[in-house]
């Protein structure tokens, strides 16, 4: 974007949230991050794409605060304090309207995820969004994937298949539900919230974390692989939502829950004598086995697409 | 990119380079970098797109090793020591052919900068590449853009405009002048090399530095209002390579060395006692003035675009 990109950053990203670890932020070559003794560094990166992530005509602060979210999610799965973020966006025009709306939604997630904004990069071109979150932990204490043991407890926060639902209403005028329900459902896919306060709650007490953002079988998949163990899910106990049991049937219900995803909810082991936290639940346990089995759903096609 | 994705990153973007700092690479939800002591962490994000950045036909290779390079050439703008990088890779479709040589420009980059890929996000899209790097510095030892004094000199490393005649003479199978000239430019287009280590020997040295990668012109004006000063630039001093003068004529050799970007040289300003790194031309000096004077330039059009 040449020379109109300096203006772009600087009108609209330059002062976004802030945080006691930054040095430098946006405006130099670098942002400069400097962490308490005793810490490590955790980062992560997140595309969201127009037309594959987000629907192309979607208002540009929602686009911003899931792109943010999403991103943020995986600073939660690792039980890591939010410390910066990086924003390049590209973008096939300057329209200052858009650009406000957009730097609304940086500012709203900024301020529920307290990661400031610390540098980025404007180009020209089609409608993405990628996010570069960072986060401080004690060196040696972090969640990972790779920490399930069998015998712990598999568990997950919140209510499952709920975005999954509030993307297929987004659109629709009658629902033949509550408004309430409606509102909330829209609200799970449109303004998820990234776990960062559970997560960094079970920071040295889970024995392994993911965030459930590509469903929870593909998800609970990657997190088996990881640990070279084996899950077993109990379908029934699967926490549902009060508005998604009213929108769906229990097939349709229970496809979202399983295979949906944007949920953002944190997915981990504990092992017997952890309390579980407030606000989850125990789904299953972790085997010696390898993969994924889910009561009534191993025999469905695709399975194997979600057992690695 | 769902489920592919998970192959694409593991087959091929999973080892590539090693540092001492990475806890965990690629393959988790945040990577994690444990720095010595002691240290900042500094981080840039750049984006290339396809059409805009590089030509949709590039070779992959040379479109990851490009990317690689302009990310980690801010680095070299801080004086930082390269720790690790993520790659975010948006394409239209998985070919393994494309992959496996985009795969070869990373690998090629990595060895040259010393920085491991230690994560990334693949997701399906137009073509774009958004490549973070991170690296180290002590504590209050890393260059800034904002540190020039009047009466500093102004330096540049190398020579300048070779890339943008490299990228004029991509295609052109007639130059009428020497191949190794024809080869030395293309390979300062196709294969530039981020100033790592001069950055590093001018930390501590140098009262500020910016890497040329829009052009001498603009990133002059970039120092000159982030230190809040002026700069004159001596255009006869300007260093130019002799494959350059050999190909252009005077006027045009001058458009590309003043306004040409890509070339990822460093341009700092030094304390009058300090020495000349070898290899670097003092092309002016800081004034107590703003924006950039460049005798016989600035009564050109586009002045004001590059005095800010």
């Amino acid at each position: 974007m040449a020379l109109g990109e300096f203006d772009l950053i600087e009108r609209y990203f330059s002062q976004i949230g802030e945080s006691p670890s930054v040095r430098i932020g946006v405006g130099d070559d670098a942002a400069v991050l400097e962490l308490p003794e005793g810490h490590v560094h955790l980062i992560s990166t997140d595309t969201a794409v127009s037309g594959v992530h987000f629907l192309p005509d979607s208002q540009p602060d929602v686009i911003a605060y899931r792109a943010i979210m999403a991103a943020a999610s995986d600073l939660a799965a690792m039980g890591a304090k939010p410390e910066g973020m990086l924003l390049a966006l590209t973008l096939p025009e300057a329209n200052a309207d858009w650009l406000a709306s957009f730097a609304d939604g940086i500012r709203s997630a900024s301020e529920l995820t307290l990661l400031p904004l610390i540098g980025g990069d404007t180009t020209r071109g089609p409608l993405t969004i990628t996010v570069t979150v960072m986060g401080s932990a004690p060196i040696g204490c972090y969640l990972t994937r790779s920490g399930a043991r069998p015998g712990d407890r598999l568990c997950v926060s919140g209510t499952l298949g709920d975005a999954a639902a509030g993307l297929a209403i987004l659109d629709r005028a009658d629902t033949g539900i509550a408004s309430a329900h409606v509102a909330f459902l829209k609200s799970r896919f449109n303004q998820p919230m990234a776990r960062l306060a559970l997560g960094r709650k079970l920071n040295g007490v889970a024995t392994s974390a993911i965030d459930v953002s590509d469903g929870l079988l593909v998800d609970a998949g990657q997190l088996a692989r990881s640990s070279g163990v084996g899950v077993i899910i109990d379908r029934e106990a699967v926490p549902l939502s009060v508005a998604l049991r009213a929108y769906a049937d229990p097939a349709q219900t229970m496809e979202w829950a399983l295979r949906g995803g944007d949920d953002y909810e944190l997915l981990f082991t504990l092992p017997d004598q952890a309390e579980m936290p407030d606000d989850c639940t125990e789904i299953g346990r972790v085997s010696s086995g390898v993969g994924v089995r889910c009561d009534g759903v191993e025999k469905l096609t695709g399975y194997d697409h979600f057992e690695r």
